[in-house]
């Protein structure tokens, strides 16, 4: 007989903000364990009627599987008819509505979490094993939810050094030191970062050590850089030697692509829907969640970008005593995540099944490399070369366009040699010429003034814009394009 | 011409919290100015593109006005065919699904705020102009907005005595004071706020004056009361001199029923759906937006108990001041109402028209009349007058058991003369006995222990549960009932 070892997570309990700490279990959350109790008639909970819920079915027509052909010509069509009631279900798997527009579990219906469950488990190997889900309104959420969970005022968190505004803002409006860490186009720099903590008074007196390590590896917005793996366990291990949380915000985690090749060195008869399933989940970069022997790393997932941000439904991966904390907290907050949300892409994914799901998935690389391939190409085509670098991004909705502020005839002069001076000048040239592309320093953060020396490159001569190809039309991305090339060559001198 | 007299809303923006005060308006922002601008090609935000959304329409079947027979017994279908283009759309309010479902305004989607908004103009007569609503994910979450907007750590909020318990959990996680207001059955007890405000120091020294006033006017949960438009008036003043926001939670607001008679009193020709839309609308309770001339009222509305929980689909009506700082939040907490939600509520809302939804709320009225009635029938049926009394409720899914504590035979001697010790033993027994009521002192305020002198009654000698006949089928009321009725009786030897 073999005994197999049983890895759990350590007790992190020590994290937890003030807040959460004060969140005690309701007393009236108990009677839940007689709701379907037959020998108990349950006046206890206020729920309204679901017969007279004013829903009688919902039935949704999606792409069918597999997506062999790309997503966008695939004409095949199922109709998940989803039923009120439980005898009525057409698919046993469904969620009955009357079920899922009542009050209930705030950790998501069991059909949806099930499928979720077994996707995790077959893209990410979890070293410990009270690991589990749990459903939120999108990563915005999550990650809010997460400061509020291990965060009181004034305490730390670490950012990449460009990183998601939104996160940003979040942090800083809770009373946040919010402390950039230097990366580059692997992602953050474990080197830096080891110096970063063992000098972390010399860098910023005065402000607490870190409790959250908050990163977006895979497709980073906005920089589009992607962390290697080989970075990852040196990261995991300053995690654990200065007891932080990392918050591991995947959004784009399936928008990896093949690698960029520019046009003349491409095989036109490679077709990444060749690939097998096996072959394309091997491509992919591993999760800080296969390095986790303790459960510290809280991963954020989403549908936003895998099928539609409206849908506001993402889950968090993690243990079950952090994910526990979430839960109070969701039962005082967002209660749940909607129930047409929820039934929706239950009823869509469940008779996807996985293999499905990964054929949906593996047509969103192939989709997004063609996108990504179309604005490096034109990238190439238009932008000066002079002054302009854009980096062969490999993931994700964003390219960044790096330029050359040195070369700007007037940068010394009329800009004082300071970057943030000429981006905003040159942005708006670039939006009277026709074409917006979104500043870098909306992005950067900057930490306290306190912090008296910084480690990130404030000394830089280079321009950075985000742009993105995600939702832009073939021709208006050589527009915009051409646009911008010919705004940089004006304003550069270039002509 | 006649010149309309303008009145706005009170710049309050000095109740802030230090959060919301923190929170500054995000530069990426500013380019959605662009986003629709033809003549600007808009690399500026990160979309995923509409076009791969894996759903081609959604098909809602729902019932349909009027509802003059009962909702139960309404057959009458719509069906709404939710596109997901905008030229495919089959009705002109809907809202496209690539719309519905792609990042946008946190505010809410313009179709369903134009009903919303629409509805509160009929049913609420606001004396200012700039008010507006914003969506939620529903009341609770509307409620956690607001602490985090206006209250700091330390701050303090007023609540009704006995209170739904999420809302001081949530406050009380969030480390603020939660004081309680003294009530009856006719809620809040003016003389009684006022003489707490005059006398602040005197009854909790050390904490600061209230900044919210938290109140759930109508069919209060746990009490079962409604506050009495009389008291409204005076309440409002006191808020107005001590500087407070009210926060109106009224989610049973449209559960109001005619009034209580006992069965042999009742006219079996009434028939609340003979009664016209107006006289309907004049017999509902009056908003305290109807006295707001200063914009410090904050109304949280919700469709949980008008539709479905599940649909995590609120509203707050208010200044647009104070909305705008919602707002802020929203964008980096829940983002926005999911948009399945949206779409479907307002596909359904907007195919019933005004009119038919008006319908649908009497519809509710009734149905709701019709359980509340068999209730209290069969309380007084089956539970022992000679300790029991169960108020006449008039709106809600909650009604009372008020039962005398002296009247128990061991209440000196085992139960040491203290409610709180009786109440544990009688839920046990009862559940044993299997029927499940809540106990009254989960929903009780208790105030911080600094409080000297506390001024709700403490030495009360009543043991309180709450019951309700929301979603309970009728043979179980009767059962349950009487199965409470007998442990009642067991238990304080009247056999």
């Amino acid at each position: 007989m073999t005994v197999e070892k049983t890895v759990l997570a350590r007790d992190l309990s020590h994290l937890f903000s003030d807040e959460a700490c004060r969140r005690k279990p309701s007393p009236i959350k108990t009677t839940m364990a007689y709701f379907q109790d037959p020998s108990v008639v349950f006046l206890g909970a206020g729920m309204p009627p679901s017969d007279i819920f004013p829903l009688r079915s919902i039935s949704v027509e999606a792409p069918k599987p597999p997506f062999t052909n790309g997503l966008a010509l695939c004409e095949d069509t199922i109709v998940a008819s989803l039923a009120k009631e439980h005898q009525d279900l057409t698919f046993d798997q469904d969620i009955p509505l009357a079920r899922a527009l009542q009050y209930g579990n705030s950790r998501g219906q069991k059909e949806l979490l099930s499928f979720l469950k077994e996707h995790t488990k077959l893209f990410h190997n979890i070293p410990y094993q009270d690991w589990d889900i749990i459903t939120t309104t999108g990563s915005t959420q999550s990650w809010d939810a997460s400061l509020r969970i291990f965060c009181n005022k004034g305490d730390t968190v670490l950012l990449e050094e460009y990183t998601y505004s939104s996160s940003v803002e979040a942090a800083e409006a809770q009373g946040l030191n919010c402390i950039p860490m230097a990366m580059d186009q692997e992602g953050i720099r474990p080197d830096r970062l080891e110096d970063l903590l063992a000098n972390w008074t010399t860098y910023h007196p005065g402000i607490p050590m870190p409790k959250l390590l908050y990163t977006i590896p895979t497709g980073q917005n906005p920089t589009g850089s992607t962390m290697s793996d080989s970075r990852k366990p040196h990261i995991y291990h300053l995690a654990q030697k200065y007891d932080m949380i990392i918050i591991e915000d995947e959004p784009y985690y399936f928008l990896q692509m093949d690698a960029y090749l520019p046009e003349n060195e491409r095989d036109p008869d490679a077709n990444a829907e060749n690939v097998s399933h096996a072959s394309f989940m091997r491509s992919l970069c591993r999760s800080f969640l296969e390095l986790d022997t303790e459960g510290r790393v809280v991963r954020l997932d989403s549908v936003s970008k895998t099928f539609a941000p409206g849908c506001r439904l993402g889950w968090i991966v993690g243990s079950k005593q952090l994910l526990d904390t979430y839960w109070n907290l969701h039962e005082v907050s967002i209660q749940s995540t909607c129930g047409f949300a929820q039934s929706i892409l239950s009823g869509i994914l469940n008779r996807w099944g996985q293999d499905g799901y990964i054929s949906w998935l593996k047509g969103l690389r192939q989709q997004y490399t063609t996108k990504r391939n179309w604005c490096l190409d034109n990238c190439s085509k238009f932008l000066p070369s002079q002054v302009v670098t854009v980096p062969r991004v490999s993931a994700g909705m964003f390219f960044m366009i790096l330029i050359d502020a040195q070369k700007h005839p007037d940068f010394q002069t009329t800009f004082k040699g300071d970057v943030k001076l000429l981006e905003p000048y040159i942005y708006q040239k670039c939006v009277s010429a026709g074409v917006l592309v979104a500043c870098g320093s909306w992005f950067k953060v900057n930490g306290p003034d306190s912090s008296k020396l910084v480690q990130c490159d404030e000394e830089s001569k280079t321009l950075i814009f985000r742009g993105t190809y995600a939702s832009v039309p073939p021709e208006a991305m050589v527009k915009g394009l051409q646009l911008l090339g010919n705004e940089l060559r004006k304003e550069f001198k270039l002509e």
